[in-house]
């Protein structure tokens, strides 16, 4: 047996996501399918976490097992022959058997990507969010500064992962940068993980003190409610892109 | 009687280009309807020239004529507010009323997307052509410099302009760069005008040189045959991009 990672981009403006959903068709059921009429054997492909409806990724992992002989970069060929543009194989290599997509990775970015000119860019509408609304990057900064570190982010989490057994709060965001990109700017987020929506939460929250609405001083106020009612709108997925997972070096 | 020049960005994607064709609805009459709503009087929307369906813009220009007294920013506003996202406003200016978006313009620069990376950009997917073939850019940089200057572009131009009492198909191209994008290069065409299909009938030929299969030097042969015949296959739309249209500084 051997086991297989799959490096993974995506537009997600046509999908359901990457898990499947009733009905509609997920990323992961696609490459599920292309790899079993490869393979031709079942195949159970393993992300490293979901992402929502409409969410893109640069580098998504997920991992699963055969026995057969395979050339990675064949199967590369073949995988991306038979998926729709939207969605490519970007590498498949052979791991050890012990590593796992989801419980050995050390680290996850995301970036969302917001778009601050007053005119839209027609490329880019599917890729940014346009907030209308004049912004101020530094008490943005300011703000950002405050979800640095471990807290629980009970007030940034949306149902419905909230109250299973084994659910656990804490997460430590161990990069939150606002970089600077034309006609906008890219937050770009790094921590042990994501609670479900809290990437677009912390964004909603990040685009209040930006806009004046909210003092950055209140984000520990409401860190420490633990009460989802205490913090901001979600901004839309269509901004959001998994752009790594990071697993330690072998 | 007040001229205005506007600029425009589009996504050609999900358009039949911008002039108005049997029952498909083009960029043109999408602007034209908008700002008929806004100010309420019938418009005559005169671009710099059409740009085939699925074909993108930068900075396409075009005019129009009013006697109202109208506030360009007002009617940028009004007009992106009523237009799909895909198409966008990006300014409107006050011009003297010998203006004219297609007779006064002294040169217009398309872009051309090659993308030459093995496995393709799901994000690129309707803006750059994939070329699987390994090109060699130097000798594409060769074949480029000999179609620069004054030619007669009859090898390179399609049908229908062909055959109209006016044609004219000699053009003189000041620039045709290659410039290096991640994972690909851009093509950049600046001439006096440019014939039906000729920037994508010129790509194509670039593809053949960079490919090996054609030498550089056969290119001043092919300009001479004058024949449509002797060139070689035109590439798609979804990788080529009206730049900007220029015009002598007022």
């Amino acid at each position: 047996m051997q086991r297989y990672k799959l490096t993974i981009s995506y537009d997600g403006t046509n999908y359901c996501g990457w898990q499947v959903q009733a009905a509609k068709e997920s990323i992961q059921s696609l490459i599920q399918k292309a790899l079993e009429t490869t393979l031709r054997h079942s195949i159970n492909l393993t992300g490293s976490g979901r992402t929502d409806a409409g969410v893109h990724a640069y580098g998504q992992t997920a991992h699963f097992d055969s026995d057969l002989l395979i050339d990675p970069f064949k199967l590369r060929l073949s995988l991306n022959g038979q998926l729709p543009l939207d969605i490519r194989i970007l590498s498949i290599e052979k791991v050890s058997p012990d590593f796992h997509a989801r419980y050995s990775a050390t680290s996850k970015i995301y970036y969302y990507n917001l778009h601050l000119d007053r005119v839209a860019n027609p490329f880019e509408r599917l890729y940014r969010y346009h907030v209308f609304k004049r912004l101020d990057l530094d008490l943005m900064r300011l703000a950002a500064h405050e979800f640095l570190g471990t807290h629980d982010f009970t007030s940034f989490a949306n149902e419905p992962q909230r109250g299973t057994v084994s659910y656990d709060p804490i997460r430590t965001i161990q990069r939150l940068d606002l970089v600077p990109i034309e006609g906008g700017v890219r937050l770009e987020f790094e921590a042990d993980g994501f609670l479900y929506k809290m990437v677009r939460n912390l964004t909603g929250a990040l685009i209040e003190c930006g806009a004046g609405r909210v003092p950055p001083s209140e984000i520990p106020k409401i860190l420490v409610a633990k009460d989802r009612r205490k913090a901001f709108l979600s901004v839309p997925a269509h901004g959001l892109f998994l752009s790594q997972v990071r697993y330690i070096p072998k």
